[in-house]
C-alpha cells in the first residue's frame, strides 16, 4: 500500500527556500518515499494504483517542533500573564492532574485525535513528569499514525511539591526505565529527554540526562531564551555558565552527538547562538506563544541567513492553536512588528521563509523529511480549498498563499505519513 | 416576532468595562430592544416565546468599524508590503474591477453572505468610487439583516487612471446622487461619506464633502495615521495642516455635528488625539491590517484610558480574516509585542478591554448597541462550544475567554439583529 501516485496541484519548498508550485502534476510514493514530481507520469510508474485528487492542493505535512500535550487542555485560557507567573498559575497546576491516568486518558485522547485532524505530520511533545502517563500519550500517538518525539519531563527543583520529582536520583531512575520501556516499543513513536528549562533541574539531574542521552543515544528538547525573568533567573542559578545554553552544554543536552531542539530562543545572544550553529541545535521558533506570553519576538530571519536550523513550533499552550498555518501567518506578522517597533535591520519572515521552516526547517528534525524531493519520505496534506470563495480564477501560488491564512482542518482532505494514508 | 425570550449562558461587558457571567439565564427582547437579563424570568414576560439555547453561550452581536468589501476578493494575499505600495500593486486594480456590475454582483454576494455567516451584527464598510456597485452592495447587505453603513469611494487625485474620478465636481455630484438614492431606501442599510484618505481627494473635494455631511447629515469615514510613509506624504500635501487629523477637520469632516469613524490611528500625535477626543471621533483599532502591512500598533488601552472613542475592525483585506474573534486575539498579542519592544508605559489589552471595543466600543456609533442591558437593540450571537474538546468542566467564563482564541463560524448556533433571527 506504500506505493502509489497522487494527482493534484503541488507544491513545497525547494532547498533555496523558495516555494515550488507544479499544477496539475503527479507525486509517485514508493515505499513510503518519495520518487518525485512529474508533469506527465514516467512509464516505470503506470502500474501504480493512482488517486486523482481533482483541484486540490498537495502539501508536505507540517513539522511543530514544540508542543507541550497537556496543555493543550487550556489552550487559548490564562494568557494575562508573563512566563513565570503563567507556569506557577496556570500550568503547573494542570500538569500535576496528569499524576491521575483516567484524566491523562481523556486529555490525551483529545489532544491526539486533534494532533490527527491538523496539517502536522511530525510532532515533537513534552508529557509531564508521570512516565505511565507519557506512555500512555504515545501510545495513543502511534495509533495516530503521526510520527513523533515524545518527552517525559524532569523538574527536581523550583517547581511546586506538587509537581517535583522526589530527587535527581529518583527522576533519572524514572526516565531510564521509561525510556527502556518505549525505546523500541513503537514504529513512529520515539522518546526524547526532556528536561524542563534550567530552573527546574539541579545540576545533577542534567549530568544524569546527559549521561542517558550519550548512553541511549536518545535526543534532547528543552526550553532557551524565551523570558527575561527567566534568563535572569538561570544567571541566578548558575552564574558560572556563559550564558543560558552553556548550562545545557556543559552537561551534553545541547546537541552535537544526539539532536537537540531549544523551544523559543527569542533573547539569545551572539555567543550562544555560536555554538547553536555549531553544534546544530534545532532552534523551535513559536511565535504564536512569544506573542501571548509577551516575551518578544526571535529574529528569525536572521537565523535563517545565519545559517541556523529553524523549525516552526505551535508551543500549545502559551501558542493557543494547533493549527500550523496559524502559526505561520503569526510568525509573519510578528516578524513585521519586530521590523516595525524595534529593528529595521532584520527583514520580516517572508511566506516563501515561513513555508520553509514549517515543513523543511523542522522536518530535518526528522531526517529527509518535508519536501516532495527524491528519498524523502511521503508525508503529504491534500487541502481542498473550494469553500474558500473568490470571485474570479487565482493562480495555484494565490491559492496556496490563501491558504496559510484562510483555512484550517476543515480544508484537509486527506493526509499521508510516510506513505500511509492516515486521514 | 420581535418579543420573545432566549435562555442560555449570557455574556456581555458592563458599562465598567468587565465581563459580566449570567449562567442559566434569561435575556428578553421587547420590540427588538433588550429588556434586561434575568436569573428567573419575571412574571411579565412568561407569556412570551421563549427559546432554550441549553448550554450555549449568548454574547451581543459584534460591529466590525472598517472593512473594505471590494478588497474582500483578495484577503489572505499580496502582504508582502507597506501600505502605499501595496495600495497600488494590489488593492487599486482590484478596486477597478467593480466598474463591471457582474463582477461586483459575483463578489459581493460572497461577501455578504460570508459577513452575514460570521460573528458581526454591525458593519462600517468602504466600497469602491463606483456608485451602481455601491449601490448593489447596499442591497445585498440589506437582504443579509445585518446593519450598516455603506460608503462610495471618493477619489480624485494621487490615484491611477484606472481608478479616479474626473474631477470634484464629478465625484461631488454622482456621490449626493447616490445618497439621494440610497438614504432613505433601506432600512439597516445606510450611506456614509468615504473620502478614501487625503492623498486621493484634493480639497475641493473635501470640502465638497464637508458640505454635503452637513446638508443630508450623513456621518463620514476615512483612513488616519496608519504608516510612516502616508503621514509624510499628507504633511508634503497639505504642510499647512497642524496634523494629519487637521486636514479633515478643516472640511468639517472630522466629527461633532456628524459622527465620524477613523480608521488606524496608529501613530496619530497628542494635538490629533486632543481633537478626536473633542469631537467624538471613532478610531477603529485594526491590529490585524496594522501588523499584516508592518504599520505598528496603537496604543489602544492608553486611548481607552483617556476616554476616546474605540471600536476594533477587521480591515480586510490589510486584515485577512472577517471573524472578530480573531481580530480581537490580534488586538490582544499586537499590544503586548507593543508593550514588549516599544513600551512599556502602555498596558497590554485584556481580554475584557477587547471583547468591549468589539462590543460596546463600536456598538456605540449604532446608538444604544452591544450590550444586554435595558433599552439597547437586540443583536445577539447564540455560540455553541460543545465542539471544542475540554477533559473537565471549565467555567462559563472560560469557556467565553476559549471562544476568542479558538471559534469561528462553525460555532455560531444563531444570530439576531434588532430582534430578527438572521441565522
Amino acid at each position: 500500500m506504500k506505493d502509489f501516485v497522487l494527482k493534484g496541484n503541488i507544491c513545497f519548498s525547494a532547498k533555496d527556500g523558495t516555494i515550488e508550485c507544479h499544477p496539475n502534476s503527479y507525486v509517485v510514493c514508493e515505499d513510503g518515499l518519495c520518487a518525485g514530481v512529474f508533469e506527465r507520469l514516467p512509464e516505470q510508474y503506470a502500474n501504480l494504483p493512482l488517486t486523482d485528487c481533482g483541484d486540490q492542493l498537495l502539501i508536505p505535512g507540517l513539522s511543530d517542533l514544540h508542543i507541550h500535550a497537556p496543555q493543550f487542555s487550556f489552550r487559548g485560557l490564562g494568557m494575562d500573564m508573563e512566563l513565570l507567573d503563567w507556569l506557577n498559575t496556570y500550568t503547573f497546576p494542570e500538569e500535576s492532574k496528569y499524576a491521575d491516568l483516567g484524566y491523562a486518558d481523556r486529555a490525551y485522547g483529545q489532544f491526539a485525535s486533534q494532533l490527527k485532524s491538523s496539517l502536522t505530520t511530525r510532532a515533537v511533545i513534552f508529557g509531564t513528569i508521570h512516565a505511565p502517563a507519557t506512555t500512555l500519550l504515545m501510545e495513543k500517538l502511534e495509533d495516530s499514525g503521526i510520527v513523533s518525539y515524545v518527552g517525559k519531563v524532569n523538574m527536581d527543583r523550583n517547581s511546586p511539591d506538587y509537581l517535583r520529582e522526589a530527587d535527581a536520583k529518583a527522576s533519572l531512575d524514572a526516565t531510564e526505565q521509561w525510556i527502556c520501556d518505549t525505546c523500541s516499543r513503537f514504529a513512529n513513536t520515539h522518546p526524547i529527554l526532556t528536561p524542563r528549562f534550567v530552573p527546574s533541574c539541579t545540576d545533577e539531574l542534567l549530568a544524569g540526562l546527559g549521561r542517558l542521552s550519550e548512553q541511549y543515544k536518545i535526543p534532547v528538547q528543552s526550553h532557551l531564551s524565551e523570558n527575561y525573568g527567566e534568563i535572569q533567573w538561570v544567571k541566578e542559578l548558575l552564574p558560572d555558565a556563559k550564558f543560558y545554553g552553556d548550562a545545557y552544554d556543559r552537561f551534553g543536552l545541547f546537541g552535537g552527538a544526539q539532536p537537540c531542539i531549544m523551544a523559543h530562543c527569542v533573547h539569545s545572544g551572539e555567543e550562544e547562538l555560536a555554538l547553536m550553529k555549531e553544534r546544530g541545535v534545532f532552534i523551535a521558533h513559536s511565535p504564536l506563544s512569544n506573542s501571548n506570553l509577551a516575551s518578544g519576538v526571535a529574529p528569525v530571519s536572521q537565523y535563517m541567513e545565519q545559517g541556523l536550523r529553524v523549525a516552526l513550533a505551535s508551543d500549545v499552550a502559551g501558542g493557543d492553536t494547533l493549527n500550523m498555518f496559524a502559526v505561520m501567518a503569526g510568525a509573519i506578522r510578528a516578524s513585521k512588528l519586530r521590523w516595525r517597533l524595534l529593528d529595521q535591520e532584520v527583514k520580516p519572515l517572508s511566506v516563501d521563509q515561513a513555508f520553509y521552516i514549517a515543513t523543511r526547517g523542522g522536518g530535518e528534525f526528522f531526517g529527509k523529511v518535508g519536501a516532495f524531493e527524491p528519498g524523502y519520505e511521503f508525508d503529504c496534506v491534500v487541502l481542498d480549498d473550494s469553500t474558500i470563495v473568490h470571485p474570479q480564477e487565482l493562480s495555484l501560488r494565490a491559492r496556496l498563499d490563501r491558504c496559510f491564512y484562510l483555512s484550517d482542518d476543515r480544508h484537509i482532505a486527506a493526509k499521508y505519513v510516510r506513505g500511509n494514508k492516515i486521514l
